[in-house]
């Protein structure tokens, strides 16, 4: 049942970026995410993903309780999911989340999920909006995130 | 926090194809799945989507029990959601799935969520694969679904 | 596999009480709650006993909005399940949620899950403490549930 | 919000038994698992115990798949939870499954969820039947649990 990815990407790669930033998380499948037909069942994936992320805020701290104390926060507004090859239970996967550098006032990642660490059992992508505590979107980087680009632009952050 | 739609279907729409089928589910938001924001965790609207999708089944006559029963399943291969605005805790909303003609062995879901019945919350889209009992793709439509396609043309679904 | 209840209450049944209130929500099984084994993963049947409790707070007045809206909340303190039959995929179950009078500052449910209407599919209860929005216990009843039990003690919240 | 174990033993501990045989899983707590009210819900504490029967499982050689390789299974037929103090999103917590020797063909276990590797923050036991493929209860130790538990009563797994 071997596919291939055939999404876009939901957002654009800007041509002169710094390159991706990346972190993997590694997960067991458990026997309450596998459905009736032996498979992790699809909406699961979502919680894949954002193992993966906190990995990324854990490297490169960016978490969500920084966000939150400083006074924003960054959510889902679009998610994208390639389902590849099934996942089973019991089977350890490894996520991989890549940051993609943006202009706009967004956080883009890209995912892979692998059956160990080869092949790709998962494609997929989000895009988080960056929101003040009333919801209402942010229109600058806050300066938290500022500072946090201004390391990845000079390429201080490739090896954190 | 109002947005538009910013995603392509991941399928195509025939030109010449028969007007799309639908159904709606009504959903009223769960205490477990309100995260610490105070909205739905994006994660769970795949739950939502399947509960459109559950009620397009008992419409038609296309459930997960009866394709298993034919020897086959529908595993979810592409999904793409749009959140637009979000879900907060104890609001009914409605689920609408509209199933697209599609010539390719594939079934073609869009969704959308409304806030009670008018304002899109959000918008989204599934691609499901047939396979056999191995996991195998079929190549041709089984026999359940050439009969339900055939109903589906001749326009005797449209008040089902 | 039917079986009979096992577990003994974790309240006590206070002699000279009003007698119990109750509400029922139905519901039915969901693709994502099955397990492997073909059965709802036990786990999620705290979420059904949360929509019989839901119902119950619909019934007489007595949500989880309402109650913040006072500034305190309902923490469960204690969970007790008894798994009699499985419940199965598409099925609808009925979920009844009893209150029993309770001296004590604490909410006291006992819950009963049956197939249809009829056979019983799991029997539970539960505990709630009332903490103040710093999660501390109240000592007195609030203002809000004191007329809440003045009703029920007069017997006027029996046709609710 | 301190509290205090309550709640008795679904079980019997017998008393010339072998000694409870134990392991422990350490689990982060995820954005999704936190309710609105900043704690998480009350109904995941079900996959944190399952968390520490499958390390428990990985330690002795006794796992969902072994089982069902041997032609049983062994659903949960009852659970108790006490909640002890509230577990915040991120933090990390240790859970220890100890499975307590069984005359009766039933398994027998009772967990403790901790803050880090301390404070308690929730007890839990469960009892689980082992049914054949067909769902009906074995009223003999299968072959497979008749080495296990021969190799437990010698004291023989005691540094598994």
């Amino acid at each position: 049942m071997a596919r291939r990815r055939r999404s876009p990407l939901p957002f654009k790669i800007e041509p002169d970026a710094p390159p991706p930033l990346e972190a993997t998380a590694e997960r067991r499948v458990r026997f309450q995410e596998v459905d009736p037909l032996g498979i992790v069942w699809h909406g699961h994936y979502a919680s894949f993903f954002e193992d993966a992320r906190v990995a990324f805020g854990d490297r490169y701290g960016l978490s969500y309780l920084q966000m939150r104390d400083s006074g924003f926060s960054a959510p889902i507004v679009q998610m994208t999911v390639d389902y590849l090859s099934p996942l089973a239970f019991d089977q350890v996967v490894t996520v991989r989340a890549r940051a993609h550098w943006s202009e706009v006032v967004r956080l883009h990642f890209e995912y892979e999920i692998f059956h160990g660490h080869q092949e790709t059992a998962a494609w997929g992508a989000t895009v988080q909006a960056l929101v003040d505590l009333e919801g209402d979107p942010l229109l600058t980087w806050p300066e938290f995130m500022q500072d946090f680009r201004a390391r990845w632009e000079k390429g201080d952050l490739s090896d954190a």
